[in-house]
């Protein structure tokens, strides 16, 4: 979920509340708010914890609340934790520490000391774009082993790893295994995968909630279309400008475009200017849209 | 396909010819020699146009024979396509100049000089671990403009650049898009890929053609073992050693456990050694690999 | 500075007092906590905060102090800028926002919001290998037209890219041009760079004094046995295991030899172990380091 | 020094000759042709063959001749070795196979089977952006131990790394260690490399070797003005374009200005158009060019 703003220190509350309403009427089976999409690393601490009371006591136990404790700091992210725990999430979500590059044996060691520090369960989040590292398998396997460690969320887009974690986890049924780029998330799931967390579903909730039911279903008349609007929303909404933050300025521009929420970015990004907003309408339009919400 | 070699400049002719015969009667749909596979760019010139020339003449017209040309100079890789042309190849194979690091622009001019100048049709291939560039999407729709390029493997492993690719060119209904890593194939072909060229099936060309139908017919009853078969494959015989070449040296190991060829690895590479060989043999005896040849 | 802690969340106070101390006794020209090597990223905030104010009483002004703020948070980043402030530091030092990969636009709006909230001067800190991004040169000539930014320290090894900024700041007389590695500062300093700000300076800050003062003089005779010296202080030391942390938990480990400060690391590294420890104290007597005190 | 040409498969020989003769009255210790600024990888094996005999005809052991054998494959590289030594070069200089990656024992492997097949004696070319790889210190050493390879070429800019290698060849008196990047040349040879191999020389030959000698002498007041003036080099005729081959492409184009050689840069890249060769001559107006030949 994208985190509304109205400026770096200040959530749009009422966007925020129209924003979960939303996503939540479209059928999705869970929040995961804080994340890459949700802005997490770049807004200060105090506005995190109340964005998670937030929306916990709106979402009020009708789907589960994931909510991102990624930082640096070992102590900061359990603080976080414990905050998630306090207002009621119902598991985090960790990406590895991100200023240094960690090697295999120092994410078995950080994940050993998060997990046992954490009052609710944990998601590993693979983001090597982000933090220069991946969970490579065997690191999956060992990590997992504590059995607070419940699944992985992989927003690499590389699918050769994601069918090599497939294969390294296949004898621990609990673990998930979530996938982030929307438009790989119906091969994914067709292929083994546990379902998608997907940026997208933002904007049109009961669309990806239709790809997630037509891969496991295999309803190829049902998916196949679905994809092909996936694709064609990945192809425009999300590379309008030349930036890291592409895919979130475009959604929050698309979802104040059909007004459910401001558009403001957090530093040091900036939102879309009027001639790009204007472009992500017309592929608004060509999307058909406000068929799709 | 592998180039079976006694050494650095000698065909293993014998080896050639069986494994040849052990992979059409696998039932693959074409043959792709001179690829990162089979060790194209490590090889002298004169052994590559023997062996264009052997292959040519075994395969007699059986299956399409498709032959890498990947060189930096456009001149030695014209050469090559040349000598294709005249032994009786079906089209050729090129990933871009490898050495300096080429950006977009440079890459439609390159193929644009290539393909005017080729005796065959060519197919694009997208190897940026090897290359440093991929082919971005508006790169590939720019160079197709060229009715001699008829299709795009693709090895990057990154899926989302895949259906982002299936988008871009979802109007040029003749252009081929297959890809390599064989752990993947299955879910391209699944949403949208017309194949795979797949080093395994040098290995086990029946299970590979078998998984290609099943996922074109989306038959998951027959998928799903045969996709973990090639994840256990994956996950076990190409990573024996720590090096670029793993997939080829365990390829040429286990083929030549298999009594199919030598398994001798031209420079920088050398073959397994005795203790890395009998961890293939116990890899191939897991994967109850003589059902499956 | 490296930070003296004694565990993840408790500054060793007696150790911080000592290694002060004994850094200033050195002839430093100043102090830069919270960068790089003092853990800034990996500490939590308020001990961030803590040890902001303990260095500026314990240094009283006899040098000035640089306070690293780099966060992900802009607003994380004015905080601790207002406490270095607050707490008599001199100047602050950051670098970019490390999750997101910015451009170099993104750099200049992120640092014009920046420099004009700050209540000190600025230094920017050059450190791709964990940013994953220069600051160009232009970059550079355009963030400086604010002249609270005074400088940057450049630990990219890249001399290239140094000498490429020191043409395009010739015009720049106030601007600060800083060199990290220890290994590069001499050269840098005979060719156009202001001075160092070098790690190797919490265990031999005369040494490193030094070298600074026979390059400003361009005095051979002392400048190519000092020189020798910190190669093979880099060439040992640094290197004794395989981590991006190597450099830090080696200094640390040599510091509590020499009855400095505590050697723990915290989250997501490890303090050196026994035999390591070993491994560090011979290299010291191999660099006569007593001698070097 | 770069290669004139007519066009992709045509020398420019009286370029050449005029190249020659115009470095070699600059006083230059050596000519090294077919380097990346020579465009070795990007010609047919005929051309570097025929170029190799025309430059040591015309050089007539006047002064040493370095000749690039870089290839993918090892036999090519030994084919070009041998065409040196019939020519009568005086060494060659190799970078590692640049297709896949290679570790550190495969290049302690590839050296060796080269170095001893070689009639020459050879010069290691570390060039990681081409590359991928970098030669680490202890694989000089371990490579060095073979007395057919006398000295190492390092074109990364990371005067860390190069720093590193002078320690660690240090008690290796015969091993030459050289720089590529012109800019940093100079700071190298104050701080105990041997000498530059810059590409520049092609442009001012007199000016890199005064650059030299003054460094080697430790005449700052020789020295600065021409480091400033090499600088501004740098920052002007390498930067015109966006490309890996910046720095050839102004080049070539600058020798033409100065009506020494054909602009011709073979495919995969394109000599500066009029507009880009417009910009070119002006940069060489604003350094006195005139006056530098």
């Amino acid at each position: 979920m994208v985190t509304p703003l109205k400026d770096n220190n200040t959530l749009d509350i009422k966007g925020l509340e129209s924003l979960i309403e939303y996503i939540i009427s479209g059928g999705v089976h869970g929040l995961f708010i804080l994340g890459t999409t949700g802005e997490g690393t770049n807004l200060r601490f105090e506005l995190r914890y109340d964005l998670i009371q937030r929306v916990c006591l709106q979402v009020s136990k009708r789907v589960p609340v994931l909510v991102g404790i990624t930082d640096t700091s070992l102590a900061e992210s359990i603080k976080m934790a414990e905050k998630a725990a306090k207002y009621g999430a119902d598991a985090v979500v960790s990406s590895p520490p991100y200023y240094f590059k960690l090697c295999q044996s120092e994410l078995v060691g950080y994940y050993n000391d998060l997990a046992n520090r954490l009052p609710l369960p944990l998601f590993l989040y693979n983001m090597p774009e982000h933090t220069k590292v991946y969970f490579e398998p065997e690191t999956v396997r060992e990590i997992a082993k504590n059995n607070r460690v419940i699944g992985l969320k992989d927003s690499s887009g590389n699918s050769v790893y994601f069918q090599t974690l497939i294969h390294a986890m296949k004898d621990n049924l609990k673990f998930s295994l979530l996938v982030g780029p929307d438009i790989i998330t119906a091969e994914s799931v067709l292929l083994g995968g546990h379902g998608g967390v997907n940026g997208g579903a933002n904007l049109f909730p009961r669309l990806y909630v239709d790809m997630y039911k037509a891969a496991v279903t295999r309803d190829f008349n049902r998916l196949v279309p679905i994809q092909e609007k996936i694709r064609q929303l990945w192809y425009s909404i999300y590379f309008v400008i030349k930036s890291s933050s592409c895919h979130l300025t475009g959604i929050k521009c698309a979802l104040s475009l059909m007004k459910i929420c401001n558009d403001f970015v957090a530093s040091p990004f900036h939102k879309l200017n009027e001639k790009e907003k204007a472009t992500i309408l017309q592929f608004l339009e060509e999307l058909d849209y406000k068929n799709l919400m």
